[in-house]
């Protein structure tokens, strides 16, 4: 079969920047700490007035086109994944084209688009759906463009609030892809919760403790279906992207994961003299002590120098990006991915043909686990990336400035003020039609 | 390649009906056949007080896997299709798990579940995905079930209110399947339109003229996309389900579909003796009197006995459900091929190896037509629908209780009323958890 993946990534960062240990955390009156070192963030990233999914989702896709030099007739399909649609009906992908037919002589009226939710998960399954479309020969020569756009914001006053952010990553779905492959080999762990839910309300209900519960539930469930078609060691993976709640909720998914595939393994035996071998369910009386004893396992397993060098190699370096913009949903993980490869092009480090496992994972909830392959050519894709740029560029807001912000992206208010900043070479928000839809354009 | 394509199909309406001639007509002082004539349409289905779009889902994807003896481990993906979620972040498909999971021993933990969002096209592309998804070999010997499931509700005295209706389909995609294979020829016409959307807001707005003219434009450019992959010929078809959002509208779609095919084919000489040949552009001055002419055109074509003849084999059976239940969104499609199919067992008709052309849309605006092959098989698998007894047991409302039911299922109301019906062997929506999220159960 075709060898088929992420030929090129783009990353938008929204054009506001609230500084958390500076700016949020004397306002609360709370110790910086809690967010740099508890939740392992500094800021997030928010839309600008003239900003929403659309703007940063076109945004993206342009840069993308652009620098691959690709024409509307290039592109056989625009998925959208998003869990901040403001259309009930119309696809936010529609948007976007729209946008892009503005600056570009084409037109996209012959490739299907469409519009994936489920939490932050659905990035991946779009991405999942476009691979599928090419492998199936479906796709006439012509490649998909993936959209991964959203706004994460929290009720004011919310215990995520510190954990919000706004931005959207393109990705181009092709043959022969220059970034990585997406291999076969997919699991998954899926059940039907009420950790964090939105029903008819913009901001989410979340049950912080059970959510941090079911993400772990349902990884371990995604790992067990991916043993169940192949074997896997904690060696076998260069890179581990996971979905970013917050960068410390990563740190417990990396220990689970790190733990569950290094059982019965040389792993788990190298570091039985430090720590012991791993509990077994059947040496225990009842499940709590099972659980106590695994607790226990975990937290001596992430004091060990084979799993910090694991840890600092294979997580520690997706994680880049996120402390410096928040939870993107369904953004994130492929920000986790970005992130990674961006730091090892930087560090000198050889990806070539290297494995990477990549976890996502969406409240309500599912977890997917699959394969990537790096692909040589992956350095000179990664290198065009001006996320760095983009995120020195944004303006640093006020307390004050945040909560005026948050209004104007609350559907439940009618907030008109100023920019805070002049859009420049970027599609904008430009008021509403006739029909209550968003208009944009294309501002110089 | 492996055939995949429908295997079984499932219909489960709301259980209340009202009555247009007898009821709606008379309280609106409108002559009755301007339903039954005009829109073509005798009633339309609603969920009872205790039905939504999870439960009517829940209600056809059990009844399927009750009679293909189905286990949870057999399904690996559940998709949802649909313009009326509840939750912007939680899919509906979990929900509809989380029913199953109920009255099932085993789980859905390692199925990929997800929803798609594109107005009423995104049942097909539910479709596609699984399809693709199959052929892709992603599946590793399980089958998909894409569940197409809509409360089609308009503002009190919108003119979209007599078009109405709320029902869900359900399919099971899989290998070497019994009801029809979806071919590898797709055309797409999509473009960026405001024709009908619902911005943050549950009931939709509608440019009704605007929408029409849509629906043919985009359908016209879906077929000239097949035409770059294949001929096209009207005798090449058994039948021609298109979207339904009133049958009035396929009359106009399939005159459009006729025409377009039918140039420059033996159709067209072989009609050109009574009604000349089709207009030319070139042979005109300037578009409107091109478009005038195809019009006239268009409108002799309906009125001769070889286009009446292909109306009435291919499309007209296609209309039969919908006429009795009303727009179903993501559904129509869907219904209108069980229709088609479920009059030709019921006619004695020989479908088997007989092509389907089937003509999906939605707003905002796509139109998708893709080729589908009728499976030897097809006439046991159809024998299965109940949906005949399903319309007779409809509770018949009086437009005071049609009234009361609207406000039920309008989010801004909270209207709390006894149930017209008692439920019976169904999933019933059950009241709220602490989190805002819908609860179920089955009632015995």
């Amino acid at each position: 079969m075709t060898t088929v993946g992420i030929d090129a990534v783009e990353i938008r960062t929204g054009n506001l920047k609230l500084d958390l240990p500076e700016t949020f955390a004397p306002e609360k009156g709370e110790d910086p700490e809690k967010y740099t070192k508890g939740l392992g963030l500094h800021a997030s990233s928010f839309p600008d007035v003239y900003e929403d999914i659309v703007t940063m989702g076109a945004n993206a896709a342009k840069r993308l086109m652009d620098r691959k030099g690709l024409e509307p007739d290039d592109i056989g399909r625009i998925d959208v994944a998003t869990e901040s649609a403001f259309d009930h009906s119309k696809p936010a992908s529609t948007y976007i084209a729209g946008c892009l037919e503005d600056v570009y002589e084409g037109d996209f009226h012959h490739a299907n688009k469409g519009e994936r939710k489920f939490a932050c998960v659905a990035g991946t399954q779009a991405v999942d759906d476009a691979v599928n479309w090419i492998q199936a020969g479906k796709n006439r020569g012509r490649a998909a463009l993936v959209i991964a756009t959203d706004t994460a914001l929290y009720e004011r006053g919310d215990s995520g609030e510190a954990t919000q952010g706004a931005g959207a990553v393109a990705m181009l779905i092709d043959e022969d892809p220059s970034l990585t492959s997406v291999d076969p080999v997919q699991g998954f762990g899926s059940a039907d919760e009420t950790d964090f839910l939105k029903p008819n309300q913009q901001f989410p209900s979340v049950d912080g403790k059970r959510s941090m519960q079911v993400y772990l539930a349902r990884m371990r469930e995604a790992l067990q279906d991916v043993e169940s078609q192949r074997d896997l060691h904690p060696d076998d993976f260069a890179v581990v992207p996971f979905h970013i709640p917050f960068p410390g909720m990563v740190r417990k998914g990396a220990a689970l994961g790190f733990r569950h595939i290094s059982r019965g393994t040389d792993v788990e035996e190298e570091l039985a003299e430090e720590i012991g071998m791993q509990p077994r369910r059947e040496d225990f009386e009842d499940d709590e002590a099972f659980r106590d004893a695994l607790t226990e396992y975990t937290d001596d397993l992430t004091g060990t120098d084979r799993y910090r060098e694991w840890y600092d190699r294979t997580v520690e370096p997706t994680l880049g990006i996120s402390r410096h913009v928040g939870n993107w949903y369904t953004g994130s993980v492929h920000l986790a991915r970005a992130s990674a490869l961006k730091e090892a092009r930087e560090g000198g480090r050889d990806l070539d043909d290297a494995e990477m496992m990549v976890c996502s994972y969406g409240s309500g909830a599912q977890a997917e686990i699959h394969i990537e392959t790096v692909q040589p050519g992956w350095e000179e894709e990664i290198a065009q990336l001006n996320v760095d740029e983009q995120l020195r560029a944004r303006k640093d807001i006020t307390f004050a400035e945040y909560e005026q912000i948050h209004e104007v992206h609350n559907y439940d208010e009618t907030t008109d003020i100023d920019a805070f900043t002049t859009p420049e070479e970027e599609f904008v928000f430009d008021g509403w039609g006739r029909m209550g839809e968003r208009k944009y354009t294309y501002v110089e």
